[in-house]
């Protein structure tokens, strides 16, 4: 058996550059070589804070692995290996990228196809089946879409983090006409901007505080941004809106008093759609919905139909500000140094930092 | 200007049974005389924490009025004198119930159309222009609905507790062949077991741990019920629902434990459905919304066509069980002791307690 370069994370604020034993393909899975993987916020509060999501003292029901587990569920790559009974849509060489999900495909909500929602749900490059930060990866059929030709494997490998916001949009209510407000201008916050313009919003709120973000949102096409530390933005969202506040709020940072103030910037019956995975059990304060009979959603990534959507968008032009969210690309043996550390330093100037495995395009 | 009988609120634990001028009809205005009118478990939290609702230093925006207010918004009678301006639907004899509901009919909320979500929203017998606990009250017009003929004046003071069951489950995405989990036998969860059972829902699990509720629950067509202190509600929500849990579960109880828990009953996608009143914050755990992707929704009172949706129930018999709602009835003078004491102490053995005006059927 070779040995292959792969990051993997073996604690809190311990992740090693080492070398494993390359995956075997078998039967039902697909060998991958990844192209680029991009690193998450997940990935960075599982270093800073974790083992979080990632499994530490028990193994992933699913997987049957737990840490030290190789990082990086956002990548593109090509396949070098088939295995037996996987369909003939698949071919060695075809540029594809994988969709994380881990899933029993037998619980309650499995059996209705919610795979998101999956009772022992994990994610490849979270909780086993390795991952995209290293030179191979094996994974089930289900896991892999094909990229369309005239999309280049560094922005396929956005379509996870681009298929978060749109997964978000597709749950909400929203509707042709609709105003939004997205909280924070971080990388999910631009996705669900890139969706919601993907769609034709014509009035797309973005609530953030720091100026490089701010200018990342504009760029992305925010229609209006608004500084929650220097102006009212309930009073400011009901201006906007006839007076009545929003339809749908997005909520991509996961502020308690950020969250407090924006449920008061949606309209009566409209909708605030956590996306947003908090730490800590977040208050809300059950009065603002009842006297303006709001609605919350919480969603949970992506599944179905999201990553062909995206994909579909990101070749037909409808997301083409995506390449503008890579804002740094590093080498495989640089993660921690110029990854990493990077976005836990210089948060605010990046969107998305790509790691080069191929580095084919 | 003549006298008349009033309950009035002055404070905390200060409720008046007082002779106060007797209101004057005006334009565009009718004035009733109360048959019968219930006592709501917003005038006990008002009487015994308040004033909550009902202006005390400020009056109501609309009505002008504060501290002390004639209590009462859940009641029937008679019309004995119609304004000018009134549309000739209405004459003098009509037997009629009150939507209790104030709004400007201005606010973004009220030119959609969301009456009970008004920016100004508050309630004849909470806010001002008098309560059904009176001989006489004075209302405007769109406050006024006929009740039909086969319906007693009593039952029909059941009215606006039934409505606002109703209006839950119509502002709830139940649908046929959906099972509900229903928390709190009281009153408002009664009303929601009724609004289920008028639309043949098969599966509706009741969470109580009173023994007097349990038995209400029983008699008015729960199917199963749960004691949450000597059960896991979650696995036996689970087990009864092909290992999913509920569609829609409603929250009639506002406890925070009970709350949480009940979340995790909903299937993934399911929706929690908010009537309660919370007196504090509540905390949401975010987390369980966003792992199985399920809905929250807060509901508040009732408008449209809930009352006219409520009266043909009780005309037709799709709420044939309401009359058992009213486990007591006692005169205008022993509110406080008999009524209000009675619910304090006594709570569980009751359901409503209507107190006699006219006393007319
Ligand atoms: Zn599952
Ligand atoms: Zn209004």
């Amino acid at each position: 058996m070779g040995k292959m370069k792969a990051q993997r994370f073996w604690g809190k604020e311990d992740l090693r550059y080492e070398d494993i034993d390359e995956p075997q393909c078998s039967a039902g899975k697909i060998k991958i070589k990844p192209a680029w993987c991009g690193i998450c916020g997940t990935d960075l509060h599982e270093y800073m804070g974790g083992p979080n999501l990632c499994p530490e003292k028990e193994p992933h029901p699913i997987t049957g692995e737990k840490v030290p587990l190789t990082f990086g569920h956002e990548f593109s790559g090509r396949i070098e290996e088939i295995g037996e009974k996987v369909s003939d849509k698949f071919k060695v060489g075809d540029r594809v990228v994988v969709q994380p999900i881990i899933y029993d495909g037998e619980c309650g909500s499995c059996t209705e196809g919610l795979i998101n929602c999956c009772d022992k749900n994990g994610f490849v490059g979270l909780s086993g089946w390795g991952g995209g930060l290293a030179d191979h990866i094996v994974v089930p059929e289900y896991a892999v879409f094909k990229v369309p030709d005239n999309v280049p494997l560094d922005v396929a490998a956005l379509t996870e983090p681009l298929a978060v916001g749109w997964h978000a949009v597709n749950l909400s209510p929203y509707k042709d006409g609709d105003s939004v407000l997205i909280l924070g201008g971080g990388p999910i916050g631009l996705a669900v901007l890139q969706a919601l313009r993907a769609r034709g919003c014509k009035q797309i709120i973005v609530s953030e505080i720091s100026a490089t973000r701010k200018k990342f949102a504009k760029e992305f096409g925010a229609h209006v941004i608004i500084d929650p530390s220097k102006e009212d933005i309930v009073a400011r969202c009901r201006e906007l809106c006839d007076d009545k506040g929003v339809h749908v709020a997005f909520d991509a940072a996961g502020v308690q008093m950020a969250m407090e103030q924006a449920v008061r910037c949606v309209r009566a019956r409209g909708t605030f759609v956590n996306i947003a995975i908090w730490e800590k059990q977040a208050k809300i304060n059950t009065n603002d919905f009842n006297f303006r009979e709001r609605h919350y959603v919480g969603v949970a990534t992506y599944m179905g139909g999201d990553f062909d959507e995206v994909l579909a968008a990101l070749s037909d032009g409808r997301l083409d500000m995506s390449r503008k969210m890579i804002t740094k690309k590093i080498e495989l043996n640089e993660v921690l140094e110029e990854g990493f550390k990077t976005l836990i330093n210089d948060r605010d100037n990046q969107v998305k930092i790509l790691v080069k495995s191929s580095g084919e395009m």
